[in-house]
């Protein structure tokens, strides 16, 4: 039996351990989940018989070091800032460690010793970061493979509601942290490059510079730019790329409404607002807006940002229910981006039979044979049920999978690491379309710039 | 002979010394002027019988600490920052001490043992702060006096070119640090207090949310708002009051056009841009919008921010040369403020000729019988020329005149503190007056919020 001790058991690990307990007997696997509430994890492993639950704290160092010694592997589903702990036990007692997060300066910083021991530390292989990482490398190693030069590469994902869910104006519900969703794009501008020249755009454009982009089959969405689009440049060998661009996804529609919060400063998380919690979401709204003895917050809205009669938009606040005198927001000394945060959760909390989705779309411009072409890549994972969400899927499976090789002598290259080697990525997308998780891609007339989306 | 010694020789202190050096006989004073740079104090002192010049840096505590000892009184003309230095061995050999800046923390910490030493520690005592706490706590302790509730306060403050020197299409030239010009309103929303309720405004709108500000025989300005509108108010003694609004003025038009910078992220202090040195303006624009292989920059601009044919902002751009391809930034990795700074100074310089100006707007609201009523109180001050400046008056006179009066033992009231009680301020605006800076003040119908402002 080969032990595998996985630490957290929360939304993003039931696949992962749906993996672990269907492989356990080819395999061989015995598989213990330690979380601070034993019961999540009791109720994801449901008794398998080769599996036990733990109750284990990361920060009480007993407990932490004796399930970790215990185990073969180690794959950490905690929250990123939460990993060092176990990977300094996994050096000390020599086992591989896997974990979906960014590498962290710390995390780097064990690189060298966990090379000098042999282990595989695998980081960023869930979704974002994670499937991007893989199925771009598949397609850039492809395009060298055959003498191509990149000169392009973008990429976007988003975490949306599926078709048949998505019955909102927004086309959004809540899939992942909401927070994130509210504070997206701030703490400084967007940075990218655009047929070789660096372009900036600030917090306050960042929702009116999207880009549309098209999936068969799936319709239409929008793209706005991450803050760090340059952040994998040296990673993926494109130093010399004219334009590298990484966006986030949306239904069309969703940033331009979404920036009527972005103008009016309601996402700022920056302060709090003293009497937040007896405020009602009207008097929240009217804080934004200059005061007047007689005309409507409303009208206000409506003239601070010259929002037409007949605009869309409209519909989306009124659908929030923004301007409600009597809905209170109930939060003490919440800061603005909070606030919001409360009464979009009213709307866009996804209902007991929703089912969400992930999609994914790279864009790969290459010279080969002195002319240039484009491949054009995409992705879409829907979910089960709120249990097994697409988000849980693409982070949790790849997880798995690598976790599997690891133990299975197939992925061997020591050293902390992010999967962009062959080695890593071909066995692992391979498996991942038995699963449905399926890249397209296609040739299309090379683009580069969007020459009419100026 | 009484001894001043004055730390700091810089822009703000030609008309200081100036009073002193005019009041030196007939006063008993010998004036010391302590400066890094020698050469600026002598060139003020002009060879003056009752003065020297000495080479002073604030942080040689020898040299510090004997010229220090050998004063009477000691007023810092430093920037903020280095004035704690001197004020803790003005505590330890027993001098009062007069500064034009902002209370810091560790200003404040003295306070108690100032107290105990009978020491006054004046602050603030400059323009803006100043003159403004001065005129303000006039006036509302006049409407106290005579049984009125104060239920409003505005106050505006600008640092303007004089008309007789307004000959760009901004109606602004740089008349101090230009860099707090490029910055101003960053780091946060504004806050302040309309009717009883508080109001936040981001950066993105602050420039879009101006009044407008008469002021007799100088014509109409525009206040936008300052992140720190609360900041007196218990000083000032105004919990109760409903509206309280701080801002800075400016020629009418002038944010309106600020906001394009705003908008396209060209004021960001908080990131480089690498390639900045050999950057032609034109390039610096581009890198705000969207790349086109044909498209002019000037045509991205108007279209991304939506400017007509015929709107004069366009022409306060071009003024700018902000499109020139052959002006390069030459500056290393430069912020976007700092490059903007530098484009912006090729026209804001005030020329050899050139006069600045100091305006300033009091709006009081206060209840009495039953009846609601209005003070706008306004001060216009103009420089003489570019060494005795507005700027340089305003803030050097009421330091001076504070100076002799502690020296004279007309303001006594020991500790660390700013201008707001009568013993203080009723003297210091007298005096003023004879120099020329005088406040209008005129009853007009308690107006509140502006309706018409919405």
């Amino acid at each position: 039996m080969r032990n595998i001790l996985v630490i957290g058991s929360g939304k993003s690990t039931a696949y992962l351990i749906k993996y672990f307990l269907e492989k356990s007997t080819t395999e061989n696997l015995f598989l213990t989940v330690g979380d601070l509430d034993i019961n999540t994890a009791e109720k994801l492993l449901d008794n398998h018989p080769n599996s036990k639950a733990i109750t284990l704290d990361v920060f009480n160092e007993a407990s932490r070091e004796q399930a970790i010694k215990a185990a073969d592997i180690v794959v950490s589903m905690l929250p990123a800032r939460f990993h060092i702990e176990a990977a300094k036990d996994c050096l000390k007692y020599g086992k591989p460690m896997v974990t979906a997060s960014y590498v962290s300066p710390e995390m780097e910083m064990l690189d060298e010793e966990a090379k000098a021991k042999g282990l595989v530390f695998m980081n960023e292989i869930g979704v974002d970061p994670g499937i991007d990482h893989m199925s771009a490398m598949k397609i850039i190693d492809d395009i060298r493979d055959k003498g191509g030069k990149m000169v392009l590469f973008e990429s976007f994902c988003g975490g949306l509601v599926a078709p048949e869910s998505d019955n909102n104006l927004w086309n959004y519900k809540f899939t992942w942290n909401p927070r994130n969703v509210v504070v997206a794009g701030q703490g400084g501008a967007a940075k990218f490059l655009q047929e070789g020249t660096y372009k900036y755009i600030p917090y306050n454009r960042l929702f009116r510079r999207t880009e549309f982009l098209e999936i068969d089959g799936y319709g239409r969405f929008e793209g706005y730019a991450n803050r760090d689009s340059l952040k994998y440049q040296s990673a993926y060998g494109l130093e010399d790329v004219k334009t590298l661009y990484r966006g986030t996804m949306r239904r069309v529609g969703f940033s331009r409404a979404w920036n009527m919060f972005v103008q009016l400063g309601m996402t700022d998380d920056s302060y709090v607002i003293d009497n937040s919690e007896s405020m009602s979401y009207r008097d929240f709204i009217n804080s934004f807006l200059p005061y007047s003895p007689t005309d409507s917050a409303e009208l206000k809205f409506r003239h601070q940002l010259k929002i037409d009669q007949d605009d869309i938009v409209w519909d989306k606040l009124e659908e929030l229910d923004v301007f409600s005198p009597t809905k209170k927001v109930g939060l003490k000394r919440a800061t603005p981006a909070q606030i919001l945060q409360k009464i979009l959760m009213d709307t866009w909390t996804l209902d007991h039979d929703d089912k969400d989705m992930l999609v994914m779309y790279h864009k790969f411009g290459y010279e080969l044979d002195g002319k240039k072409h484009q491949i054009d890549s995409t992705m879409v994972c829907i979910g089960e049920d709120q249990t097994y969400t697409a988000m849980a899927k693409t982070v949790g499976l790849p997880v798995a999978m690598a976790t599997l090789a690891i133990l299975n002598g197939k992925i061997t290259t020591p050293g902390v690491q992010i999967p962009i080697n062959k080695e890593v990525y071909t066995p692992i997308l391979e498996e991942l379309e038995d699963y449905g998780i399926v890249f397209h891609d296609k040739n299309v007339p090379y683009l580069g710039y969007n020459p009419l989306n100026v």
